[in-house]
């Protein structure tokens, strides 16, 4: 951290600044400047609250050197992570895409729809058991029914399962049943489930918060390798903004960001970030090129009685061509993740 | 609910959305206009979800004519609601006064500051047991040895006491301990702990969500009283946009809106919204005249050594400061929360 | 526009909103609902402000229900717009390619970033004269001498060129020498500069407003086309949010949110969206992938001795590296503008 | 400025960094860190653009640490600036109250509005001239016509007049006709209207874009100093944000701010921010307690014939009820422009 003094700050101001690092076991390094002194501050494992800092007498600024986060940080896992679930493996480079209704209403709407995104080529289903909605009034899903029927599903189709856990209470029933657990937007900072969350071996599918930033959201993620599970999968799902032709602005600059900074996957859920069926397609597209590793979408058979979010739903039919558009891109872009990264190096070479 | 068509769309689109609206035991009613036509849902109990019409075909847009919330809004409960805890009454035309470090750090610290806050005029006392921090290195708070130190300060000052519960587990511990129990900004939707909270009779302060419509945050305090607990507090705490001069940035037209929508009482954090010492008694006095029923408001006798958010934490001498800069305010202002209904009723007379 | 009374609202406040209506020439159809009235507004030619409605008493809401903008609509004209620039055209289902420098700083500096653009596969140059700056301090573009320069660049590649016209009196110098008028984000509710452009001929390229609602942003068009110009080219650059580890954040589902309004063709800006070099490649596959018409890209020989925007600039080698990431994209959308509406269809069909 | 480097970057990039910061003529000091290396810029005059500079490989941040703007900066000129017209001094510690319709719409509404408001207390009179209006098709004001219409206000009623120029070449016209010219927020990054305003020595009344930070905004009016007029005001109007209960969020913290950020006045626009009749009167009661130098209201006698903006335009009596609201705090708050400072200082005096 560095710390940037007012330009009116005394030697006095200085020497309390210094003395409050030092208190804190840190190393304090005061560097003049042309107008004002900076304070660098040394020897500190792991991120400094700029807080205390920003209280004292004189001070102007305080910046952070190093990131907050250290497990989830590239600089302390240059490779990329790859995630197994099943025969599936997220991260390697190949596309991971995950299809199902919004929410699980029954066996024969989960098997219907199920077969339909197999067919299609889907990877993994997904479907709420537990939903949350703003809403005290709104269909809450159908709970543990839910996971018996998504077992069921991943018995007939063979495909892995994605539900999400409400709560750190809930958590052992999703864990059981659930091949990968969501933790939702709204929960991105419900500190006790990321805490049981990291208790798990199961993979993670971590949702961004609406309004996180990416070290907040990074720093999330951190909250689970720190509890010591490896397995999170990062899903970008639009973040809140003035505009509204869309229900959120998908933010696809995140990915190449992610890619950066973390060595964790990093996949899209273009139905939840656009909420209009007849975005999902283009956005779908967007998200493979931009170098997503994977793709979250909602599908319905019967979307106009879908008991949940069924305007962001894809008919079967679109759903099959959405994956016939995004196929060459898969092809092309088998290997395109280190896309951001020859780019970045390309511009180290010169 | 009012549902409009494409200009294109034709009679079988306007057939089928009839369909779908009957098909869920509601009356359709269409309305033929100028260039398009327009139907109508009604007999609906609570708010329909306008997902499943938007997947229809020819529709344009769904437009809601009726609140979501119910039991929050003034439309059911004309009067204000006014929460007692102690000899405090809340949203009675006088204002509340919470004030306390960010954090209890001790019990000499907690004591020093209710002690200093007291005589300077505060009516309960603030301090964090369980703290939501953004990093898993942070400090996380002193648990429930911060509860005792709570039940301390309550027993020499005279002060109820108000903190914050993370989660619904922690809720027992929590709600036994403190007079009034806090829902943070993070967990305004976290669903468990809302509908934990409903279960409750214990007075809720309900912290608006960084990126939270008014719907939003309305519809979560009816969880609350949908639960059974009619005792609810808002807590305006600024929210998330591009502004970085202060770390949030503080909504005061939430306040009278609030008021407008909702008969429960609606108090202002300046301390969490700037983020920055020397904005607090402004917004504090902007808070004040704007018609809030109370403040909340971060001290601390040492913020250079807060264990969190010091930057944002007033000298004592500041709030005593604060406090006589407030107190002609009040004066003022007793009854002003009739202020906008006041203009209201001046606009409807005319 | 359908007007929304309140619940409470009597048979005077209903009479009163249609008198209001009809004392504008326009006819008023009261529509009673189940709880509330609703009252229509017919024939009326474009948009009806809906603010002196709002402050009638008794009025909840006003909902516009036809849009705004006219003859940039689809509405209005069905078939894409395309728009011939020397040998290129613009919205005809291949993408146009527009790189540069963000400023001129010298003919050399120009006709060597030309030369290297060219043949890497840029089909227009595009190259700052009057540059917008934030500071008076910072460097504001060689002016006329700079427009001398870009005759010169399209002299010696036969690319034609596109820059910026900072206000309706410099418009006569930019229109006779630029191929193409770009208005910037700053100036896209310049409304004297709108006026001027829709008096020229030349096309015009309208990038986005920082925090422009599509709407805002089509109506700005619209000033063009109502003066006369029917060449106009939307370019989708960032908007403004809370996240900071881009510049702004690119709104990728604009494009097909404007290609379904509007038969305007669209492009895409990532070097302005992202401000940071190792974005761009990303985007820019997305951008392509996502249905844009052409993408603009900052382009700069020495970034590090760039007057402006360095950071975002992409080197020579990097420029082609992206037009080879792009090439198969290309290929496979070419046509691919259409779906967007494809999947629309799709989902009519159903 | 200062400049951080990655971690992992070796000495050659810290060496080119040197290199290309002398190659400006500045001089670079390079910090040895604990983890990296961070250099400092010194010798500049001016800002710095950072944009170059993370150009360059190695270079992880480059932070700002002296204010981009000067001759607006309270580092440069320490007291408030007053600035006279007529009889009514803005900035010295009274309250300014500027009152009328949106748009001038006739003489006979421009004289009624104005004696109501003159009667009521207020000091300057506002109306619209030359109006910028989202859409072509909405009343564009009566332009000449109406400057001799406010000409006639003055002369009867004594109160100076504000209106909007809308463009550089307007300025003649409306800097004759005014005694003080507004620059919209749409406007507030046209340079050549920003430039125009420096050449004369009329006070300049500057809204805040409307997603312009505080940096961008007091750049604005560096622009108008920097060209040799020291008589700007600034105007806080709402910032556009996810939020929609009212029109723009207030950001009432930008008063305290830019008060200590800046030697010049500050209004705010209670209207256009909220876009609301019944939330004007709570947040005009707000800006005076934050501190603010002054309020704009709009008025207007026939709200609902209106030709814009009347739902925000207060009737005759609501206005004579915010006068009377406001006054005591106007007589508590005489001298409160120095809260703040008073805050800071106490701060510092621990």
């Amino acid at each position: 951290m560095l710390i940037v003094m007012h330009k009116g700050a005394g030697e006095e101001d200085v020497a309390r600044v210094v003395q409050a690092i030092e208190a804190r076991g840190l190393g304090a390094r005061p560097i003049p400047g042309g107008e004002r002194v900076a304070i660098g501050i040394l020897h500190n494992r792991g991120p400094v609250d700029p807080n205390w800092v920003l209280g004292l007498p004189g001070v102007k600024e305080a910046i952070p050197v190093t990131r907050p986060y250290k497990l989830v940080s590239r600089e302390f896992h240059p490779e990329d992570t790859r995630i197994r679930v099943g025969d599936v493996s997220i991260g390697n480079g190949t596309l991971v895409v995950i299809a199902g209704p919004c929410a699980i209403e029954s066996e024969d709407q989960a098997l219907t729809i199920a077969h339909h995104v197999k067919r299609a080529g889907a990877h993994l289903f997904r479907g709420g058991a537990f939903k949350p909605r703003t809403s005290p009034y709104s269909f809450q899903g159908l709970g543990e029914k839910a996971l018996r029927i998504l077992e069921k599903v991943r018995k007939e189709t063979g495909m892995p399962v994605v539900t999400e856990a409400l709560d750190h209470t809930l958590y052992d029933l999703v864990e059981e049943a659930a091949d990968i657990v969501q933790i939702g937007a709204r929960n991105m900072q419900n500190f006790s489930l990321l805490r049981r969350a990291g208790q798990s071996r199961k993979p993670v599918l971590l949702k961004r918060g609406m309004s996180a930033t990416l070290d907040e959201w990074l720093m999330a993620a951190e909250y689970i390798l720190e509890g010591g599970n490896p397995n999170v999968i990062f899903c970008e799902r639009g973040i809140r903004t003035f505009a509204h032709h869309s229900r959120n602005t998908l933010d696809l600059s995140a990915v190449p960001v992610v890619r950066k900074e973390s060595h964790l996957p990093i996949i899209v859920d273009p139905s939840h970030a656009c909420g209009r069926r007849n975005q999902v397609i283009p956005l779908s597209r967007a998200a493979v090129a931009v170098g997503a590793n994977g793709l979250m979408v909602e599908v319905h058979h019967k979307p106009d009685e879908a008991l949940s979010d069924g305007a962001q739903s894809l008919y079967p039919d679109q759903f099959r061509q959405l994956c016939r558009e995004i196929e060459p891109l898969v092809q092309l872009y088998t290997g395109v993740p280190q896309g951001p990264f020859a780019s970045e190096r390309s511009s180290s070479r010169l």
